[in-house]
């Protein structure tokens, strides 16, 4: 899927909101088409029809201003909503989306501020539509990434500007440290103050229809797949505390919690997830996990595990660790507070050191005092992006398995549509997932898939509802980006078919799109580079012809956990996250180049990469070089690529990929997939409509033939 | 030349010498071939040999040391001498090489540090051999870039750990305000303080033998060169003063100073730059030179300039702004204590904001209120990287002036050396400047010629000199990297040359540097991009093979100014200097990747290019594409070129490229040289040695022949 990762999410969230200069990356995550200026929105102008799609938000935004002196210390003038929850997830549970309720507005990126007599909800691009649709006339849309909207810290500045002593509330779970020490500074030169307002106002006043907190069942990760003990994981964890002199690791990132003890729930929807922290110390591991009692001892729902989950940790029934025989987890309850106060606790003594990642919350970050706090790149993060061997073969079996579904779906697709059958992407998505469901070892789907025909492929955070479906067609482009979680490994793919005769426009957009995505495959860099090093090489080919795509290249992907996953990405970048990290071998990548032209069609072809060591004929002295390899195996679209573009070593790449298509994926497929597959994957050869050489030979021929007539003459 | 600029080194000062993770850049900046722990140097053990280079420090040392007491404020217990002189200028002075003087190390990149007890140079990599063959006994050669190597500050915290209330001296005219806040901050931790030493200490021992300050005639760069006047530029600055609501801006830099008011000396070689610092105020300028009576009514030097310096600055004759008619610039004389008390007094009205560049120095830094200060970008860098048009059509006829001097060389070169006429690359470089000298408008070289005969040429920073001087054969590569400026413009040359059969494997290695290079010429991309960020499009032809080269792609050159010319740059870096700048339309860069065989060959193809607008096929909505042009003119070298290994595109822009070369150089060379041209230039077709394609031909033609006799036979 395209990336959009939550962590880079944050990371902008600081640069563009906090820069009076605009959107950093305005090339990449944020599609700008005009310019316009801030005011009100024309359908709130009085006669303007409202959307039934709007929720009126008057009487909650009553009940939070109400609470506004109720505040500690002075009360608030102002109150921050961020989309996110205490762990900085991409994807919040339901009980989590905060922001969702107080505003109305659904999308997943967005925060909300709310004064006394005004409410303003900042988007980007991709939700600037849906948001106005959703949110009703007590707000204000700031649509980010149009010039001449305001930053929510220079619109607070503003707004509270005649308001002497101001303060502006949040909750400091719900925002990461670095986006609330730049609002502070920021503040502070203006005279205002943010205020940790640990009762948060929006639970205070979401009281009826809150969905309840999510509680789904814990399963342990069995070694076939995990390939790595948690305790072995924790000794890693430990080694590198040593490394920085840190006496304690607090983990908040539920990915980190999943990978770390090798658990697996469903807490959060696509991503195998439960609502935790952690606390690794030099002689002791801490779990909080919500509702643990029940937890500790409930079954397993997954047939893969056995054991209960205090068996898995080894730790005694109710959760402590009475045994000193060998490791053990201890598993506590799961509650701000506790988490807030057992950090604080190994704080007071001054002579530990503690570590807490660059996503943590501010409320964790705030309880360690600042000489004691080392507030670096996650401990986990890059480990867990590197997968062991067990996870490779996983990953690339569960590629497999997945492409199987894919293809098995494709065909019947293609002959449905050609045949005249009514298809639909609405239709499309539930019949490509009930193929991913029957597929060994699968769990769900990695995230809403995203299915486009024609016009609506041009969205590219698309998704198909019944509002917007529209019916695949012989006519039209169709662009399918899915992907499915299983217990050995979580796949993305993005492929675009066309099942009649496309344009020589559209072939040559899908074309320069190929090229692009072949190129960085075939890329060969020394170690030590980063992503946004190597991102231009993807787009080259477009860029030849001025197309673009105003997206990333590439994301990390988990093995069985989120399917965007840091530290790495590939990608163009002004600024620099600093959690980034270098690509290294056994990372995963999706590449995913493409082209969208809007109200017309869109491309994207995304295939799962990983990195390997990569042999060159003449190694630089004390240089290693990578490379990549594919993983996902699903065919091109032959009758979308103008072969005359493409060079001998993209040919070759391609030829290569189809051969190992259909020589692993081949045997797995039913006849008339296998043969869908085979009508794909027929080797291509160099140069097969070149007008220059079609000449050049007939000229030779008929050279030929007339010097023999001559002699023959003679 | 290989990019080194000194704006960089100044940013990798900070990142490299403060962070104990070790270069951030090693990639590019630093040859690193093995890892090796510091210690006592092997040639200073007990009976080693001493090399007859090293100069006697001993003397110098103690006289230094005996003035740490004497520092106001409690004296210091270490002393810092950086390599750069207070406009944090690429090329100093003589009179400016402090550091050289102290520590006997003659390279142009090195700090020293002097305790009361222990000496220590920090060097890269280019300059560890020859910074071990300077350094007597006095010293600790400390590797940057070798692991284990401490930072300068991690030593000095080391050193000082034992000495209560430790103060590091250093002047704060010699240190950017960054680097001496990175070290004051890392400092503070530990107890030490960095203390400002305005009387620095190398200026008050260094008594006998110091060369003269710098005292050449200041010329008027008249409006045929310079495109525009310096009132209509002062107009430029005072609008990003006013946009940034800046009451002043201080101009330190000294092509700055040049370029502001189209002056041109020669205070420092082959820079054509005169030691000075500008003020410019809403209703004021004020230039500090050197000597300013002198210069103010000498006669200029240069035949193209007719006005004295206060005609050409509209200033009274004693230097003075008396008249109220029209701009003028008040000429007042320079030195430290000047310049630094005029930035005070202007910050002494708290209403006044003033505008310091982040290269700015700590003296003048710390004379402003942190609370009026505007530290950023310089006002001036981006727009004299821009050039008008006046200077767009000087540099490409100075370039045309420069491809005689080269190709005549060449041509002499060539034929003498096949003769067997003896050639080394020290007359290489003499005769090479002979004929720079004689082609209009030439004021010296821009750097000293880069000459390498086989082994040397893979030194990537080599200067030929009588000790290491080789001859140039027909059985070796011969890197020529020279340049020259002119009234009109500054070039940078880089060719390659082989005059004998290269091996197979040195002609793979030229087509790859150039398949490199020609593939950066060919990009086009969308506005807005940095150059770090399409780097590695000219570097992924030698990554295929395994190939490196450790340096950047590109660097900006002046118009008559510095070789080396900020604020873009295109090279690949894993941090992010704060004065880069995206690349835009009408920038000029040099396009040079190498390849460097260590005690074999170097190559290295260097073409300025500029900047300009791209026409796209299929342009994206409101996005503007950039491209590259050529605007060296010389030759490539056609028997080092693998053809089979060029694609068509890389055909087709050599032959173009080719062309151009003869039709606008041509003309102006002699009939010897147009043959050398000529015999180059010739048209290249595709593929012309592709065995399968040649295989192809003569079985077509055989098929025709037979066909036809078979025919004849019927």
């Amino acid at each position: 899927m395209a990336v959009r990762e939550l962590y880079f999410c944050v990371w902008l969230a600081i640069t563009v909101t906090l820069t009076s200069s605009g959107p950093v990356d305005q090339g990449e995550l944020h599609v700008i088409h005009k310019r316009q200026a801030p005011g009100k929105r024309p359908s709130c102008q009085t006669g303007a029809t409202v959307p039934a799609t709007r929720v009126d938000t008057t009487s909650r935004l009553q009940a939070i201003r109400n609470l506004f002196p109720t505040v500690p210390g002075g009360g608030v003038h102002a109150y921050i909503v961020p989309s996110t929850d205490a762990h900085q997830s991409e994807y919040p549970a339901d009980y989590d989306l905060r922001r969702g309720y107080i505003s109305g507005f659904g999308g997943s990126a967005g925060t909300a501020v709310i004064l006394t007599n005004k409410a303003a909800l900042w988007t980007d691009g991709r939700y600037h539509l849906e948001a106005d649709e959703n949110l009703d006339c007590n707000w204000t849309l700031m649509k980010q990434g149009i010039a001449g909207v305001p930053s929510i810290s220079d619109w607070l500045v503003d707004q509270l500007k005649t308001t002497a002593g101001a303060r502006v509330g949040a909750s400091p779970f719900l925002m990461n440290a670095r986006t609330w020490k730049s609002y502070s500074e920021k503040f502070t030169k203006s005279g205002i103050s943010m205020v940790e307002v640990d009762n948060d106002l929006v639970d205070q006043v979401w009281t009826s229809g809150r969905p309840a907190q999510p509680n789904s069942a814990i399963n342990a990760l069995p070694m076939e797949y995990a390939g790595k003990t948690w305790d072995s994981k924790i000794g890693d964890v430990r080694g590198r505390m040593r490394a920085k002199g840190a006496a304690a690791y607090i983990v908040t990132s539920l990915d980190e919690t999943a990978w770390l003890f090798n658990l697996r729930a469903s807490d959060i929807a696509y991503n195998p997830f439960f609502i935790s922290y952690a606390i690794v110390e030099m002689n002791r591991v801490r779990l909080y996990i919500l509702n643990h009692a029940t937890k500790l001892t409930q079954n397993p729902t997954d047939e893969a595990t056995t054991n209960k989950l205090y068996q898995h940790l080894s730790t005694a029934m109710d959760g402590s660790c009475t045994s000193s025989s060998g490791p053990c987890v201890e598993v506590l309850g799961y509650s701000p507070s506790v988490i807030k106060t057992a950090v604080s606790d190994i704080a007071s003594n001054s002579s530990n050191r503690v570590w807490v990642s660059l996503l943590c919350n501010q409320a964790i970050y705030s309880a360690i005092p600042e000489a004691q706090r080392i507030h670096d790149k996650s401990a986990i993060a890059l480990m867990k992006s590197k997968k062991n061997i067990v996870e490779r073969d996983g990953m690339q079996a569960s590629h497999n398995r997945d492409a199987v579904a894919l293809i098995t779906f494709l065909e019947r697709l293609e002959r449905e549509v050609k045949a005249g059958q009514r298809w639909t992407e609405v239709k499309a998505a539930l019949e490509l997932k009930k193929e991913r469901l029957k597929q060994d070892k699968n769990r769900g789907l990695s995230f809403p898939t995203i299915a486009g025909s024609g016009s609506n492929g041009a969205i590219i955070h698309y998704r198909p509802t019944n509002a917007t479906d529209k019916q695949i067609t012989t006519s039209d482009m169709f662009l399918l980006d899915s992907g499915g979680q299983y217990l050995d490994g979580t796949t993305d793919v993005t492929r675009t078919l066309h099942f009649g005769q496309p344009s020589d426009y559209e072939k040559e957009c899908y074309t320069r799109v190929l090229m692009g995505h072949i190129n960085l495959a075939l890329l060969k860099w020394p170690k030590g580079l980063y992503g946004r090093e190597i991102d231009a090489i993807s787009r080259a080919p477009l860029w030849e012809a001025g197309l673009r795509y105003l997206h990333g290249t590439g994301h990390g992907i988990g093995a069985y956990l989120s399917v965007h996953e840091g530290p790495g990405r590939i990608s163009l970048s002004h600024s620099l996250n600093p959690s980034d990290a270098a690509l290294e071998e056994h990372m995963y990548f999706s590449d995913e180049p493409g082209y969208y032209e809007d109200g017309q069609f869109g491309i994207r072809l995304e295939t799962i990469v990983t990195i390997e060591f990569a042999q060159t004929a003449h190694p630089f002295p004390n240089s290693v070089f990578l490379g990549f390899k594919p993983v996902t195996l699903v065919p091109y679209e032959p009758h979308l690529i103008k072969f005359d573009m493409l060079d001998p070593k993209q040919i070759k790449w391609l030829n290569d990929y189809h051969k190992r298509v259909e020589e692993e994926i081949g045997p797995r497929l039913s006849p008339a997939a296998l043969q869908w597959v085979k009508a794909r994957t027929r080797p291509i050869s160099y140069p097969t409509t070149n007008s220059a050489t079609t000449y050049t030979h007939s000229a030779l021929f008929m050279a030929g033939a007339v010097i023999v007539w001559l002699m023959s003459l003679g």
